[in-house]
């Protein structure tokens, strides 16, 4: 089988590289930017030198569709609603890691994301990949929504409690912490070492795109929930996310009996790796690697549920989970090419 | 006025004598430590080399008490609370930076710090020192609990949201973000930086000592507050803390009106620095210096308010704070020697 | 004294501005840029708020000579050259933090900086201000150029060496390592968080423009030296420089007789520390503060000698020795304003 | 073939564990530990759960031997050299990660690490494993001294320059920094988070044991070398070696000549990354794999050439480094199970 990647001077697209260079079943066909056209992608990630060779090519979607089965676009928001039909029209499958066929609701995606939504019929068509809890079939899928970093990390963490109607539904709140990769390779105050090294910051209060992402998908699975508070924030380390999450119980319960529910729920999901009672995860244990990995505590003096989760933002937050999903599409074992150990320390 | 610093050797006697070397008005008159005695202070410290020159001394409290007039405990739990009443006999003032005289119920240190509380009496003796929100005479005092770290921050940030009764009682939420130098200067996983370094950690879920001194005085201000759910982390950096709070809003507000409502009341207060509409404050902004910087957010969507307070841990959290609550005793300016500029980047 | 600042919203000016507005002695009359004219200095940098209350204004020259002192130039390569004339026409004195008065000879300053050198006249006017080791009167200096900051480490370090002979001239190799706020505010890949952090780069091998600031310098110290052999390494922290020098002895000698020559040199320099035999210095324990502290090792094997210098880049390298220029110009004691403790941790 | 691991619990047989559970032709048999023994591995690393289900072992040497292929000693100085030889005598092959059998001379390896040396037999018989210039058949060796470090990216930075007699052989002086991992899993200031985050230390100077083993195999390449100097310094991060290596050159050259020769000594040797001229590596651009990335230039005006060498403290540095020299002993490909990617960023 063959991939392209449309924006692989991205972290996102390096990242996909990176996993992909080495899948048993799958090799990349080409490379795609809207820059440096004709340049080696080892030019922008001499990390790759001597071992990925391909030179970066302009994306001409017929061409592209001529060569490769399945296009993955890690593209900023608003380009792969543009390029995804004419390769969904030549058969090609698409896995976009940007937002433009996450949300159902093209109103909700104009009021957070400040732009036109993707077109009705494409985001019909289009399968939310948080791929633990997909209930369709992916080897029928032609285009997936790969999910957020953050949704990803704060879905995982509330589907067994709210599934299960666990928690009551109005008090969800969410504080996440995110690693400086997430903001991407361009240059801003947020990227700016001096001014994030060795420093903590809070950011896009109640103004998050994930927000409603996370919405759509925990009223999927309790119809009853309201909206949530997501806060995220900057932690002065380069790949991780913490989500802490928080909600009141509907009734008087256990962090044994909570831990009980989510093993039986990740029991047979590998990526998701469910703590000992008293043990919670820190970002490194995941890092570099496909896993999730969460914890939780009852508390009896406040009925409240405290999860927390941990993804690496870069892999199962996004590359690593869309390989994930491309597997599933293609009808091979999900884990090939993306079982690898976090690096530690 | 002179006074002693015992416990000179941890990061918050260093930083009570980097503060007080340069007080216009008081002198460090001698530096004590359990180790280390009859070694400059200087060999613990490198860096304080050539400045200071205090020999590290026994601790000899009928010598103390003789020969200053206060004294900082800067000492684990439990120490202070015996070294505390030979001095408070001799009329020396003392100002103890641990938790011993923090908790007015003696069970309730117990069950959380797992020892034996100090007498009654000194509680009763004790004044709790957040000093913005202090309503007795400091300098008719003679024993301050300097505050902890995390109650610092929290508690200048729910202060006029509890006092004014904006929040419903039983929905506080406080997610707290720490840099590792609170975790003083022992060894442990916590503090070892391969573990620590890039990392994101969670900890002591549920269960920190510093809740119910939170708890505490949130009751002070309005009787009727429940438990709160109080979660601290460990972030990869030296100094800070961020505390994101979470409450719903007792009738619909606005984030002007609550700015409004902190900027009123902390207007006569010169180290609490009230942010403008849409901007957040970030612990470097405060690095080295006394000042807690607040801001916050009202959400329409769910009618919670989140509130972001953030100081340095060192500072204000511990050794500026001791030195505030010194001056104010002493009858001296709050500010003397302790208005210097944060250290940034 | 009434002074102003030009350039005051890089990292060098928020420093002077840090150290200046706590001077007993001096004032900070107005703050200027070329940019966000009209805005308060808070803007571009929160951690000021409160504290400072200055605007930034345009740079009108006839203004700023007409009521000021003395004008601190902290702009990018070739401006002050520009600027100094007319301010020191109108008899104010001008401190400039930039490298247009540092060389005398004007071939090599374009050959190293790219640009035209200043007009002669302007060059054999400035006093090169490496506060230690100037040889005129500063009290009738009116033009200080202040010297860059690996070269402040790096002179420190070599000076007792090279003055007394101590050294073959042409074995002198300079490995130094900056922190990442050496780079400026500005953007690009050196300050990106996620190219830096957790990561050490090597940059502008043998093609540093520090490195004829340092010939130059050793040069009149002895008119032997040879051309060095430069180094720069970016360290993933925020401020901080060392040098680590190496040198072959032109006699078989030892520390402990070396380290005497050293304490002898410095022995009434406040701002250079010695440490003993044996101990040597790291970046953090002069953080925030005007200190430069040096340790040196010899070594019979080789017969070379190793001297470690440690400095803050922003501090004893910028805006810390301007002040201590500045002080000596005003004929009051250099210490003032400047004689802080380093922040440690 | 099955291996196993002495001295799972460091940082060096966790990342073994990590490189060898994916590798297509050994597999783990048992990991082993002076402590911790009956407790899961994934205990003391718990990125590992689920992923490692070994339990720790006791050392019972008669059981390794008769179980396994192959034993990693990744023990603390001074313990292989007790381990050894009863595993040899079974006909298992060894590769030791501490510095027990590196040093050909008993006398030298007492005065640097302060114990006696191995049996003269032992040594005889071991080979030193730096697997790029390693001149006999691996496949008929049973005991390999894995290089430290340091010296790896010591001696791959300047193998070609001193075979080819391009450097005067008194001129050599590495300037080298490290991760903190190098310094273990163990707790000591070098390792507490709060003293060395955003700060550079120096340390061990002309004392690091690694200074004979990088001179011995410089004399092996060239007899005339002499003593070199050696400088180690911490940077604050977790993984990562730059050695920044200078030499004067016999004679007149040129950086495009000398990287010729770099090109051309490496050419057949993958692991081993030469960069075009004017550019430089940095440890980022290896992290968590098994490449050195080196670059050069010359200098006209010194006649000095430096060279620059980046490695994975970790991998190339140690446990993938080992696994390289595994695959060589059992006469598979040397890339097998180590040619992943770095991690970046």
């Amino acid at each position: 089988m063959k991939v392209a990647i449309i924006g692989a001077t991205g972290y996102g697209g390096a990242e996909l590289v990176r996993i992909l260079h080495r899948h048993p079943r799958v090799s990349i066909h080409s490379v795609h930017a809207s820059s440096s056209q004709g340049e080696p992608l080892s030019n922008s990630f001499p990390h790759m030198q001597t071992i990925v060779h391909d030179q970066l090519q302009s994306v001409d979607l017929q061409k592209i569709a001529a060569e490769v089965d399945l296009v993955f676009t890690a593209t900023p928001s608003g380009v792969a609603k543009e390029l995804a039909p004419a390769l969904l029209a030549e058969g090609v499958k698409v896995i976009d890691l940007s937002g433009d066929f996450r949300m159902n609701d093209r109103e909700i995606y104009k009021k957070w994301y400040g732009i036109d939504a993707a077109d009705e019929k494409l985001l019909n068509n289009a399968v939310y990949g948080l791929t633990e809890w997909i209930d369709v079939d992916l080897s029928e899928a032609n285009l997936i929504a790969n999910p957020g970093c953050y949704p990803t990390s704060v879905l995982l963490g509330l589907a067994p409690l709210v599934m299960n109607q666990k928690v009551d539904e109005n008090t969800i709140i969410v504080d996440a912490k995110t690693g400086v990769s997430g903001a991407g390779k361009g240059f801003s105050a947020a990227t700016h070492f001096a001014e994030t090294n060795d420093n903590f910051k809070i950011y896009k209060v109640n103004q998050h795109q994930h927000t409603p992402e996370i919405e759509q998908m925990l009223q999927v699975w309790n119809s009853q929930t309201g909206a949530i508070t997501f806060t995220t924030h900057l932690a002065p380390m380069t790949r991780g996310i913490m989500a802490t999450m928080y909600a009141t119980a509907t009734e008087k319960t256990s962090t044994k009996e909570l831990l009980d529910l989510f093993k039986e729920s990740y029991h047979d999901k590998y990526f998701v790796r469910i703590r000992k009672e008293g043990e919670f995860p820190s970002t490194k244990e995941v890092y570099g690697s496909n896993f999730c990995d969460i914890s939780l505590a009852y508390d009896e003096r406040t009925n409240r549920i405290t999860v927390v989760s941990v993804i690496d933002n870069l892999v199962k937050g996004a590359s690593g989970q869309a390989v994930q999903n491309m597997n599933k599409m293609l009808g091979i074992d999900e884990k090939t090419g993306i079982d690898f150990m976090p690096v530690f320390p």
